[in-house]
């Protein structure tokens, strides 16, 4: 997308923010310093978070002969924020503070055959109330909730395009809730949750281009571009998924053949196991999950059933993961989702070799591979810093209609 | 990489001159419309391009009921830009004035043999003496010369780290360069010149993101995102042509199998000719320009051999321009370099079709996929652009050491 001066100013104040969250408590200048911008910059947008009470002043530090320097830290109490990830067996909602930690998590299941919009739209109405009875916030705290569907979405219009688990197309998800929540609501999708938080608390944090590979049920990229997301044009960038590493290969779910994901998703690494041993131990029909915990635990005790199929899925892995090395030149490619935690540092390792043996020398020379270091899920984390993302962007624009600011909320000012 | 507020004027600058080149004359309040920018900051931006003399105030324009309007237009021969476009067998030098015409030409071919470094800098120092005196214009306004070769190059020390065609490996070609010619050198490849192109004078010109795939000897993506080019971490991003679409298959000069350029650059599409009719006479056995141009030939005459080549090439072609769409969910694709204008129209049509068939519904729906509209040599436009881009970035930093702007000159002041 083409930025505004509007869009700049809206970056940077997330990057204020992003580095005093990171740094509480810390002055302007090391602020000036580790962003390189102006301080003239950094005192306005540093002026801009103290009004709307995310920041505060915590006293001065000595500056070695010159006057004492005014410090600043976040004000964790001063908003709170909700993360909604929905995923295809439960929907899971946790409760952060403005320093991002977590007050309070819900969970409910959602049971094959509870599928529907509507079903899916009473599991998170029910745990959003939880999560914000258990932690005793007021409801006017609360600065937003962010959503994390699966598949394709239409941010603007708050649409699930496309959810591939259930089968949703155009489902009007926000209309939906927004009968039912009342603070601002923003949708996305897991990958760019994941990618975002990354971006603000994880590995991406002060890197200028990252990718972030999701390894999960479905698989994909989130691309951290000039220390932004990239969105693309119409909020569908990062199906790397859905690129072709083996031409007429295997067919994916989403009816092309030899797609990443057809190899290194969860049911593709099934198949390849049940491919190699069709009565494997290991195996668990209809449970990714559980297949995946007892591929780790295989890799663990040096199973060779266990230790092939890794050895294969890390074939296709290494390759489409040097071709994102070979297009972006990042400086970090993150694993992230429960594939990739589950088979954990041991595929890490392996993958690195495997990269580094398909990309090119020049951008492989530039570039990490490491695991999240997220401690908690990373899609609940993503999606309440959209939440937080939409209560930066709106300032200054209070009278503006909430659809610009991609919000939805009944108790959003009249325009 | 990370924007600073530097980056972010300088990309503002860039954007307010490109807009200025391509609507002379407009006007400041034209300008703050068509950019996005506060009239704020066009002020500012219009009075330092003013300042370097590279716009020119044109009179006024009455606007409805209220004060007569400030007209300003590019001063078209308040300088003039290199490009230096070196390829395998010539080197293409152009010289343009301020508003990017061609005001001379002058080519050197590189026989075989001819290929070490002192050779291509002597064809290059030669090319660049015959411009400057076929234009007539003094050495003090020449601002700048951008120099693009073959393969990975480091920017800031202005090194070719390896040039597939010659086996060049750190080759401090900008080094080189300075003890002959006096003007500032800008040093980047052919897929971030012709990129640069699109986004200021072709079909990326007012687009966000846009990817410029060039079909020559090499094959690659140049990636704009964001309205600027995206470089990667080291320089080395847009290696499109070395990402994997046919796992274990054919092997590719970088020393992998299944690449994208083993498929559709012109040795590929070579091969694939070889392997299909062996004696054809559309097959010039070391001349891929004369092949390329025999199958664009055939292809117009509907002769069967030329038409399953180019069908053939589509196949892989539409598979890898839909992992682009795919990943970078972009405004419009851009084929560029020789092989796409040599196959033209009736190859861009059959790349529509199958790029439909391959890439995800969402993406594929908000992309254009067309020619590149630029009538002359992309690379060398493109070239000089960066030249233009350094004049350009250098603004209020007169002082600064030429390195950090990515320019070397023995003319340059001293720090
Ligand atoms: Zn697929
Ligand atoms: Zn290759």
């Amino acid at each position: 997308m083409k930025r505004t001066s509007r869009d700049i100013r809206t970056a940077n104040r997330y990057e204020v923010l992003r580095q005093i969250i990171a740094a509480s408590p810390t002055s302007r200048q090391e602020l000036a310093a580790a962003t390189g911008l102006s301080l003239a910059t950094i005192a306005t947008l540093v002026g801009e978070l103290l009004d709307l009470r995310m920041i505060t002043e915590v006293g001065f530090e000595d500056s070695a002969g010159g006057r004492p320097r005014g410090l600043v830290a976040v004000n964790a109490s001063g908003g709170a924020l909700i993360g909604v990830d929905i995923a295809e067996t439960y929907v899971h909602v946790e409760l952060f503070d403005l320093g991002l930690n977590v007050l309070a998590r819900a969970e409910e299941d959602v049971r094959p055959g509870e599928s529907l919009p509507e079903q899916v739209v009473s599991h998170v109405t029910a745990a959003v109330g939880s999560v914000v009875t258990q932690a005793g916030v007021e409801g006017a705290r609360v600065l937003g909730v962010g959503v994390s569907v699966p598949g394709q979405v239409d941010r603007a219009t708050g649409t699930s395009e496309y959810a591939p688990n259930w089968d949703w197309h155009e489902v009007p998800l926000l209309d939906l809730l927004t009968e039912h929540i009342a603070y601002p609501l923003y949708l996305d999708n897991p990958l760019r949750a994941s990618a975002v938080a990354e971006l603000w608390f994880g590995a991406a944090r002060g890197r200028g281009d990252a990718v972030v590979v999701n390894l999960g049920t479905g698989v994909g990229a989130g691309l951290i571009l000039g220390s932004a997301l990239h969105r693309g044009v119409s909020n569908s960038a990062g199906e790397w998924g859905h690129t072709t590493i083996v031409l007429d290969g295997r067919l994916c779910r989403c009816g092309k053949h030899g797609c990443v994901e057809a190899y290194v998703g969860a049911s593709g690494i099934m198949l390849t196991l049940r491919e190699l041993s069709p009565d494997s131990t290991l195996l668990h029909p209809e449970d990714q999950t559980a297949t995946i915990a007892a591929l780790a635990r295989g890799v663990r005790a040096n199973d060779p059933v266990a230790l092939k199929v890794v050895r294969d899925t890390v074939r296709y892995l290494g390759t489409g993961i040097a071709d994102l090395v070979n297009l972006f030149n990042p400086e970090v490619v993150v694993l992230s989702s429960w594939v990739a935690t589950a088979l954990g540092e041991p595929l890490v390792a392996e993958v690195r070799e495997a990269v580094a043996r398909h990309a090119l020398p020049r951008p492989m020379a530039a570039t990490e591979i490491v695991l999240s270091p997220i401690p908690t899920d990373p899609v609940c984390l993503g999606a309440a810093t959209f939440a937080l993302e939409g209560a930066l962007q709106s300032v200054g624009q209070r009278n503006a209609r909430p659809s610009t600011t991609n919000a939805r909320s009944r108790t959003a000012p009249p325009s």
